[in-house]
């Protein structure tokens, strides 16, 4: 089969052939000037994209590291931590500050369904006597294409004192996120999503409060240390040799993503996912999310009765070269999930419909052809 | 000033053309069948370099991550641990041990020369008692030009229990290193070195010792964690998100390193290493390290009386674009180094000391030029 893959993970995700070329440009010193002028100009271009004007540090990690960053600078051993999930990565924040000591109450929600703000935020105000230091809570939910609405859930808990502590990994720049504004104390995200660049970078803000907590804390820090990324910081340099190429790419997709500006971006993720929903519904599938909860980031689909989901990604693969996600743990087999994050174009997106139209149809679901393509078409030309 | 910078720091090195193509290949699923053949891949390739047939785990993180990785996997808190310091590396593992925990005594040595192998010894057979957990040591310290004999240490403490724990970020590949042979526990390793890619992957080599002492270890894991790591990789995955675009190019990068040969690059490295110390001695200049324990991956000059190193760097960078690595703590503009790894040319080489004898010549230092200059040509001839 000729041509590119078609990647529709929700991360890692195409990259524009812009941040290819930025990073394929030579090595540069990293306690020099040129990666001083990166390291400053890309730090406060993602404040910008968290609207914060408080600290945001750069690991070369995974985004599990920097969850595990915020666990390890901000929470002590012995600490009473309230983890909310909603499906995997809730449950690996849950998992992180376990590890490291803390006394974790989870919040369980079964997965498809966002948290119950009103539960959480009930929850919380029984705690009187502020024994809770820290509420963990994903944004958007990967592994099931639900996110919370954090922004409710931390106004209702007021004046607790809790760091507030968010995972929007996958949701940074696909799903409106604003710090300050919200009172988020601590916020993990990562490279490989809406910020186009290959996995290895991650980024990790806190608030002000957060940092005073982190005086404090017990856990020991090194590779994490957000004292020592502060201190090395203000040089322009990071305490140990960074992933440079993928900074480099981080500079480029960030000039990219203001020429398009924010509000553009979150716009374009809302008007993609509505395309793949309406489409996919029109086409008679059920979504594991619904719809004033589902995410910009990734779309689940139930497979449909007699049909194996990992049957469809496989004849999806083999025939059409498109990559999409499978189900995890209760939901392996059940459900595929559609990336519709970072630099994916929307034409594109109508093609991989098109390709699931007559993959549906191949596997004996009781699909006419066109049905969804249709209602993708009228989508997009509505628009125009 | 037109034309590409010469990039001579003992990391980040100057990347392949070969290797940046490979790096702007598009991005494949990281639980997909792509990026499976790759991990398994290049682990096997990296497990020739060390010449082991155990373990090898491949990290998204800076070389001081897999240091805090050999620490937490490996250590508990309350061990006694010997860590032998030559340098700031040397010292950094030595902090890392005891932020997480353990008891540190600290065998250090004068910057600028190698530990002593027989008090290193002395010390071990010492500890009947066999206390000592874990023995850290550099195998070439970066900050001064100057490598251990590990093989010799190794070989001298013989049955004492320890584990023998070896930061070979900047010799692996450069320097010979024969894990297995050699009675080696622990080998920490990292991309921006011999292994000719940007920086953001680094190794981790354990033994089966080593496992053992882990399933017994009482430091909190999980982004760093060996069972998890190894567990994934039976799968041919990572736990979390890899450097998708980096292992693409550490896999071509050992593809070069195999057309080369192994017994090729080493014996390259080395002779860099004289070639730039034989000139540099012709020239009038001080090393920082004698010749039997002398950095095959970078070259310690003191700045002759008079002129500060840092001086030089700035001419060198101002005038010629030459990117050099000045001296740390108390060296800090006493020495300038040179590194000579990786992905350099020997005529690069020859240029960059060509434009040495210019700057010191400019700088008021009595060399008369040609000097350094016909002995790096004699040199090159020499083994043509």
């Amino acid at each position: 089969m000729i041509g590119e893959q078609y990647l529709l993970l929700p991360g890692p995700t195409p990259i524009p052939d812009r941040v290819v070329r930025a990073m394929s440009k030579p090595m540069v010193n990293h306690r020099g000037p040129e990666f001083k002028k990166i390291i400053t100009r890309v730090t406060e271009e993602i404040k910008q994209i968290y609207h914060t004007n408080q600290y945001v540090l750069i690991y070369t990690a995974s985004g599990s590291g920097a969850l595990e960053a915020a666990v390890v600078n901000f929470i002590s051993p012995g600490d009473k931590v309230l983890a909310v999930s909603i499906g995997v990565f809730g449950d690996r924040f849950a998992k992180i500050a376990e590890t490291f000591g803390a006394q974790v109450e989870k919040m369980q929600f079964p997965m498809g369904q966002p948290a119950d703000p009103d539960a959480v935020i009930a929850r919380v105000k029984e705690d009187i006597n502020g024994e809770i230091k820290a509420i963990l809570i994903t944004h958007n939910e990967t592994s099931t294409g639900v996110f919370n609405d954090i922004k409710k859930i931390r106004s209702g808990i007021k004046d607790h004192p809790a760091l507030f502590m968010v995972d929007a990994v996958s949701s940074l720049a696909a799903l409106d996120l604003r710090m300050d504004e919200w009172g988020l104390d601590v916020v993990v995200s990562g490279s490989q999503k809406a910020f186009m660049i290959p996995p290895g970078l991650s980024f990790l803000a806190f608030s002000e409060k957060a940092w005073q907590v982190h005086q404090k804390v017990s856990n020991p820090n090194f590779y994490w240390d957000v004292s020592n990324g502060l201190k090395y910081l203000e040089k322009g340099q990071t305490p140990f040799t960074p992933a440079v190429s993928l900074f480099q790419g981080l500079d480029e997709a960030l000039q990219m993503m203001q020429e398009e500006g924010l509000e553009n971006i979150l716009l374009r993720h809302k008007n993609y996912r509505n395309m793949v929903r309406s489409t996919v519904k029109a086409m008679g599938l059920q979504l594991l999310a619904e719809d004033e909860h589902a995410s910009t980031a990734v779309t689940s689909v139930v497979s449909p009765d007699g049909i194996e989901a990992d049957i469809i990604r496989k004849f999806m693969l083999e025939k059409f070269n498109i990559v999409l996600a499978g189900g995890q743990q209760s939901l392996a087999n059940v459900i595929f999930r559609i990336g519709h994050l970072g630099y994916v174009r929307q034409l594109d997106l109508l093609a991989v419909l098109a390709a699931l139209e007559i993959t549906l149809s191949k596997l004996g679901y009781p699909v006419k052809k066109g049905t969804g393509l249709i209602y993708a078409q009228d989508y997009i030309t509505d628009r125009l």
